[in-house]
């Protein structure tokens, strides 16, 4: 005979937690508790597998029936009640529990088991004749909604009608006489809408919502939740059917919330409140103050030191911090549900540490506790939580930590009223260009109205540390009028607001924010992850500055310098101008020897701060519109300023005009058609590479080739750079190594990896061009479909934001094995925005690859995924492939050491 | 001993032509004439590997000198001439043949042999001094500049010296005399840079001839050449040395050029020309004119007949016309060069059939003979070989054919010009949109400053089967001046232009066409080619009147039926742009409302076109913003049209405005936000359905859904197709059978495939946009750097004309591998312009799609690759495929009924 009940109760069960298949998540897990001893309402639990016979056959399979009277029996046994006595009434819920969390499927039944009779049993159990009453109006209210489809507004109209008739404002100001009428007239709409009368039997009740629940596996929501969510139809869901415990019963009754350390703090100490004489959803709905736990120790001291003791058995249990919800009824203490508690980023790291001191969990585990997204937390501002906000639009979270300021539109005002004034600003703009660099360091914060999460002002503000909430499409701004709209509400130039760049949210006016602080614990833990970890992580960096902040972060090189924000600097933008409006080769090469000593000064800087440590640099990858206005009036100026005429400029920028310029003439293009840009940007990067040298500094520049599809593109640039390189060695009579590598980030690149590894001596994967070229999304523009993408399940994460390991992955996975094919020992890395995303991060470490790069802020959250990865997947870390290689050269210098006396032997026996 | 050297001559080689690796190309070839038993001038072939010994070495491989010496004999033998002599020298030129072909390389040396006495051996052998010292000086100069590196304006100078000294204008005003002198001056100017005497022993010149052949391979060019295009280093030059022969030793001499058949017409005929008394250089130089082949008869009978039997004795060797070069000498014929002979499109055609009815070759060769390409020439007109033309600019060659008319520059214009003034126009625009389509339908060719191969102008240009030259990035329009200027000319509206759309050239006036005409050849060969091929032809059609000519043109379906275009006509486009600008669904789906009906009929015309054929429909494309101005004068005037407010019209269209709208919210991705206009376009196609089938019309809808980039997208819609179907079909009760299938056109729905065909029926390769995603390239932005590339060799061929097998390619056939991994029976096929083109007809023949898809007038071009493809790299065509199937189901069957016999006899003995 098929087993399809499981019973929990009493200390023990008949499942246990591998069982999520057959008991679904919820049952598992109560099975779980139960046999840890912790104190379980008992209950039994019906398989998954019932639940698909009832699909399949509209009826319940042999046996089911007896075993789940049988079981009922047990319930009663342990719980000494009884199914619809007037004396000690068991009363019952029934959940639904899939084998994952499944939104769409039945709600929770309570109280199943009253009727006309046991609700008197229950007054007379509780001696609290009104609660009864009250229980029993809900009972039926729920029952008829969610098991029978009667609908909950007919029950809330003949509630209202009742009020009205006693003159009662409040369900609460409703008498005990009020709700036994209530009662009957729910039992009325009850058989109004079902034809039926409300079933007395309390097997009959437990009966309908059963196949209630087996019915909702095929409920409409749930097969579009299963569709979306690829889950197969024919998992099914079990059912649990779980005895109520009431916290009202009296004094000696009171139902609370506890953590088993402080989730604020993370200091090792009971955590929690109670209220004496109440039920969950009292606490819930914060009538009453709850008090703290301790006050149980005197009202209840066998239930308090009960409690205490479960504070032990949980954590020792599941090796974590636990949030657990208790109930006690009569002085006796029951665990509900316990999960893992919720914690701030400075608990996390603190219980990870303790734990591990503790010997609760191996340093590997208390790696595993912290999340890496929480450590933002740790390194920038945040909104006070008991802050009250006025959120006025929300955009996307684009850089995270928050910020007040004034609002200013343009890169200039931000720089005078910041400079002049002394103010803190905040950036508002449809979006920002290169252009607007020197006013985004100024500014607190930067809002702008268009853009994605890897836009200019997304990618430049997280480079900076700073703020910023981006394609924020709700707001209206209006340049000329300075001043943005929102939702009837209007934000002008010097009004504050506030931004919450990890939620997206734009908040009105001024809100206390919290300064980061680093802890003695979190120094600890990053040590433990930086011992573990097989995953180097670089940063990318484009001056001396970022470059100092990163390495405090931790960061081991940099592995994107670039080189393109250099130029929009004070006078340089002038030279990079003249270069582009130079009719002939001789012009462009004047304007770029202006430029050679500006770029060798930042490099030098780059190359000071990175002592030590290896940079990438990329040449120069924008199209060259890009360093050209394009707005009449500003073409006008700029023609006056350069002495050419406004019809010439004009031309210009029209012939640079592209319709798709992310798919243009830009990147490596770019050097093939103007190979002196190449130059000057080799000889600058290797003329500061001597100057360094004189003065002490280790340094191994590796010079980077951008949007490369073609091994021939790279072909004709490495030769430029490797006789720049060698001229510059002759000149100097000086000698230093250097590497020469390319961006993977169109996909014909990774497609022909093997042949390009061919010239490149490393891979640095651009996933964010490469998620552009795959997906076929233009980063700029995706704002009109993404965010609905994700939101209606068609994708399960942006892009952009999380690597997508299914499409994109497949290019870097190949890229990675064809480029090592060709080359066993190339380098790779990843420098486009994923390389600080946890998850990303990790499928990186799978794949092979020798080092991510991120925004300066996101080192310690790389250092942290990269551990995690290494201890869930292990891959010989750097050292211990080292010590193996110099173990394998050994052997390798023994056997030749062998054969030469081998050969000495035979020499002297001859 | 290693064998060095192989000998030609006397109807016997030791070499054959597939030694090309160690004899090269040349040398192979010239062994395989000569045991052809055609008569070549014999000589020897030193091979590769002494090249690659010298390179090595810096000298000879031991024996080197040994066999050429006794080649040298061998060489002597058979001519009766003597190296040096002074009765009758033997010269002989030297000549370097890789493995291929290969610029770069040595050039060759003539009348090796030549010193102080031979030279008069030869003026007494020719009787002709004067000729004897022109070879010789020649011949000075040749080896001082080719073999020791003197420059050659070192022998002009003396030349042009010498004939002021004695009043000569042209080279051939100089006396024997002069020449001799000459001799002399070239033999000091040679000492003078060599520091050595010029060599006087035939053998020592061979010797450094031979040298500096061997050195060319090291050359820088040489070495350039190689890397470019990934010839390995190791693989040599080999060289040959053969006697020079001479057509200029008086009247029983000549030299000529001859094709075995007319290279016009195709006829079988003999076909050359030739001049007495002369040499090659004559020929080319064109001062004398040639006479007939036919006037040898008479002068040299047995010359003559030799050469008859040459004619028929190389058809039959190589199976192909050849196109050869004779000299005679003193009676005696020699084949210098043979190869196949360039011919017409016409040419062509009759050849392959007339050679495939004479038995010379099968009938799979004869459809290898011609070069689909060529076809173009026979279905479109073209311009008069003859006509002498002013080519003033030169743009991409985007549709092939030739077109005179005047020029206009809006599509208004065009219109106007044609219907009203009944004039013949060319159109020209800086690009072209949608919006252009009825001005291009009237115009005669089109010529456009921007855009690629694959640019709105040239896609409907060749739909339309109309001459196109695009992205002629030099002209420079003046659209209010209406004039466009081009290296100094001036085009004013009304001037008359020619294109050749098959060569980009642009020419200022008229030029004579020639019109296309089909042969009953033609027919014969297409039925030929239909017969072998297994590959399917598509096309792609919008209208029904392109859907007629393609299928005149044997097109066995649409393959792509772009419902955009049908937007743009007449009122639509109102329909369409007050749906855009309705601010909810209601007032979008009033609109669709209106457009349902025009679409509808749309495709009942083309549904009634291809009765019996499969027509795939692909849904809505393009970004909304195309279907609006962008003028600041055309929204004003729209705005009036539309009665809206011009500030709401401009609004929307910012708001629509994209940065990359190639990337941008276009394709699948608009109708998931607007599900009501698939819904629209779904209905249109299904009420066509049962509309014609009420006619008797036979016909099977394929709706194609573009732009998917994951399952899910694909998913969304398809359903509501299939609920559009459900409903046509319930309210007419009626049924009719559809597919829904795909695109392939973003990397990832390639990368994801067998996740996409678990919802596609099929799938249709959109190769335009894969090509754009997969290399990164804007094909609207291409012109600015792939024209360079491929002159460069960085790309080996435009990307948007051939499909890339080494990058594309892999994501084409990873689709068609893991599409039909998750659906065995899905049907592939291609929709981009690259269906069109033979190589990559052969391709998609090798990756096993079921169709290709191209413009009207490439359906020939494609059903002939097709044929090829299947002939080199057969496949189970559609017809071996079915019979195989029927056979199994026959022997299934047979099965069956054995099975029932036995059951049957078993009964029995029961």
């Amino acid at each position: 005979m098929t087993k399809w009940v499981y019973f929990f109760g009493g200390g023990k069960a008949e499942g246990k937690k591998d069982m999520k298949e057959l008991l679904g998540g919820k049952g598992a897990n109560l099975a779980e508790m139960t046999n840890a001893k912790l104190p379980v309402p008992p209950g039994m639990t019906i398989t998954t597998e019932a639940c698909i016979y009832y699909s399949d056959n509209k009826k319940w399979p042999a046996g089911l029936e007896k075993q789940i009277k049988a079981n009922i029996k047990n319930i009663e046994k342990v719980t000494k009640k009884e199914f619809g006595s007037v004396e000690n009434p068991l009363l019952v819920s029934v959940r639904s529990g899939a084998r994952v969390s499944m939104p769409g499927m039945m709600d929770t039944v309570l109280n199943l088991g009253l009727n006309d009779e046991s609700v008197i049993g229950l007054a007379n159990k509780t001696g609290n004749e009104r609660m009864a009453y009250d229980s029993y109006r809900r009972f039926i209210n729920m029952f008829g909604d969610v098991v029978m489809g009667v609908s909950h507004e007919h029950f809330e109209h003949e509630m209202d009608k009742l009020k009205r008739e006693v003159g009662a404002r409040q369900d609460t100001d409703l008498s005990t006489e009020d709700l036994k009428e209530l009662c009957k007239r729910y039992e009325a709409v009850y058989k109004k809408h079902t034809g039926k009368p409300f079933p007395q039997d309390p097997m009959k009740q437990l009966e309908a919502a059963i196949n209630a629940v087996f019915k909702s596996w095929n409920g409409k929501r749930a097969i579009a939740y299963r569709r979306i969510n690829n889950i197969p139809n024919d998992w099914g869901t079990a059912v649990n059917v779980q005895t109520m415990v009431f916290g009202n019963m009296g004094d000696t009754s009171g139902t609370g919330v506890a953590f088993t350390r402080n989730p604020a703090t993370g200091e090792k100490e009971y955590y929690g409140e109670c209220l004496i004489n109440a039920q969950g959803e009292d606490v819930v709905a914060g009538i009453r103050t709850p008090q703290p736990i301790e006050s149980l120790e005197e009202n209840m001291p066998k239930a308090y030191s009960e409690l205490l003791q479960v504070y032990h058995k949980l954590e020792k249990h599941y090796k974590d911090v636990q949030d657990f919800e208790f109930t006690i009824e009569e002085g006796k203490l029951y665990i509900l549900q316990t999960r893992n508690g919720k914690r701030t980023a400075q608990a996390a790291v603190k219980i990870a540490v303790d734990m591990c001191n503790e010997k609760l969990v191996t340093r590997d585990q208390s790696i595993l506790m912290v999340d890496p997204e929480q450590l933002n937390h740790l390194l920038h501002k945040r909104i006070d939580p008991d802050a009250k906000v006025d959120v006025i639009a929300k955009g996307l979270p684009a850089s995270p930590g928050a910020a007040r300021g004034k609002v200013v539109f343009t890169a200039e005002d931000a720089v005078e009223w910041s400079h002049e004034r002394d103010e803190k600003v905040i950036l508002v703009r449809i979006e920002t260009s290169p252009e607007d660099i020197e006013g985004m360091d100024v500014a607190e914060g930067i809002l702008t109205a268009k853009g994605g999460m890897t836009s200019h002002a997304a990618v430049v503000a997280r480079g900076m540390g700073k703020p910023c909430v981006a394609g924020c499409e709700d707001i209206s701004i209006n340049y000329d009028a300075k001043r943005f709209t929102v939702a009837g509400v209007t934000v002008s130039e010097g009004d504050t607001i506030t931004l919450n760049g990890a939620t997206g949210e734009v908040i009105q006016g001024d809100v206390e924010l919290i300064e980061p602080e680093i802890s003695g614990e979190f120094k600890t833990f990053m040590t433990w992850v930086d011992k573990i970890r097989a995953l180097k992580v670089r940063t990318n960096a484009d001056t001396p500055k970022d470059s100092v902040v990163a390495r405090d972060f931790g960061a081991e090189g940099i592995g994107l310098c670039r080189t393109e924000h250099m130029f929009f600097e004070g006078d340089r933008i002038k030279a990079v101008r003249r270069m582009i409006l130079s009719e002939d080769l001789e012009g462009r090469k004047k304007a770029l020897d202006k430029l050679l000593p500006m770029q060798q000064g930042d490099f030098e800087g780059i190359f000071k701060a990175m002592d030590g440590l290896p940079v990438t640099i990329r040449l120069l990858d924008p199209p060259l519109h890009e360093f050209l206005p394009s707005a009449h009036k500003d073409i006008v100026a700029l023609a006056g300023e350069m002495g050419v005429s406004v019809e010439k400029l004009e031309a210009k920028v029209k012939s640079l005009h592209e319709l798709n310029p992310m798919l243009g003439h830009r990147g490596c293009r770019l050097a093939i058609s103007y190979p002196e840009i190449c130059e000057m940007q080799a000889r600058a990067i290797f003329e500061a590479t001597v100057a360094v040298k004189k003065k002490g500094v280790n340094v191994k520049p590796e010079v980077m080739i951008p949007l490369i599809g073609d091994v021939n593109e790279l072909k004709v640039l490495k030769k430029i750079v490797v006789e720049v390189a060698d001229d510059v060695m002759k000149k100097h009579k000086a000698r230093f190594s250097y590497m020469v590598g390319t961006m993977i980030e169109i996909p014909r690149a990774a497609l022909t990896a093997d042949k390009v590894a061919e010239e490149a001596e490393f891979f640095s994967f651009g996933t964010n061009d490469l998620t552009q070229m795959t997906f076929g999304y233009s980063r700029d523009d995706v704002g009109k479909f993404v965010p609905m993408y994700v939101d209606s399940g068609i994708l399960e994460r942006d892009p952009f934001q999380v690597l997508d390991q299914t499409g994109v992955g497949q290019l870097v996975e190949m890229g990675v094995k064809r480029g090592r094919t060709a080359r066993p020992n190339l380098k790779v890395g990843i420098c486009g925005e994923h390389g600080g995303e946890p998850n990303s991060v990790e499928f990186c470490h799978k794949v092979g690859m020798d080092y991510v790069s991120c925004s300066p802020y996101r080192v310690p959250i790389a250092r942290l995924a990269a551990a995690q990865a290494q201890i869930k997947k292990p891959r010989k870390t750097g050292k211990k492939a080292a010590a193996k290689k110099k173990a394998s050269k050994r052997s390798a210098a023994k056997k030749v050491k062998k054969k030469k006396k081998t050969a000495k032997k035979a020499k002297k026996k001859k």
